[in-house]
């Protein structure tokens, strides 16, 4: 999309709104508009710049962060798990799961109850987010120790 | 490796042995020869197939068993989430964590809990054998109904 007067306009009244209801924004279009996400197919490598792209009035810290916490649900670790294909935006395959990935699917600790049948992800992940933020907080501070097995 | 007499006679006295025992002597081969994964680094994607041909006299089934026990390792999740370049057999970077991986990584349950030194990565894996493949039976069966959100 072309930085227009309109999309100037729109992009200064949603930056005027919280994080929260910015995020809520974001997911609330995602998860209507594409099916990729709706359905929880894996996603293509690079959907992140597709959806920067359609969605330039948006903070792209608060895109990305819609998109972790969409991979990060049962649900969509469960695709993974199954393999195969991987879609775009407009759901034409591009790429695939690779075995490493389905691999650490299959035994993520998540797979090991049922999923529920979550009928509002949304409200989901509005609770999930702060969760979010103090994870990735702590983990960016992980050093590990390379030593030798 | 390409197969001569001393091969096919290496062979087949491997295929007498127990597939537990295999399994123990592939991860004692991969973690004592190949700093990639005895330092747990991001391994690149076709990995797999680089272990097959160096490793061409035991059951390619098992050896994707050891691959995928390392990959679902506390420490390795730990690689992905700090993200980064990949490496082959070589310790030669070839590709990169995605940042689905990454996310998905960070928010692992194994990441809110310290890792152990885990100085001994082998016994580590046939203590996990048995559970691993139990997982995969029962997550082959997984049908997810694909309702709209």
């Amino acid at each position: 999309m072309q930085e227009t007067a309109l999309g100037a306009a729109l992009k200064a009244a949603v930056q005027t709104m919280s994080k929260k209801k910015q995020t809520e924004l974001i997911a609330n279009y995602i998860y209507g508009k594409y099916e990729v996400f709706s359905r929880f197919k894996p996603l293509a490598i690079g959907i992140d710049k597709d959806l920067l792209s359609v969605l330039p009035q948006y903070d792209p810290v608060l895109v990305a962060r819609v998109l972790a916490n969409h991979c990060r649900r049962p649900r969509y670790i469960k695709a993974l798990a199954c393999g195969g294909k991987r879609f775009d935006l407009h759901g034409h395959f591009k790429g695939a799961v690779t075995a490493e990935e389905q691999a650490i699917a299959k035994a993520h600790p998540c797979m090991q109850s049922p999923v529920s049948s979550e009928e509002h992800p949304v409200q989901d992940l509005q609770a999930n987010e702060t969760e979010f933020i103090q994870e990735s907080v702590q983990n960016s501070a992980v050093s590990e120790s390379d030593q030798e097995a």
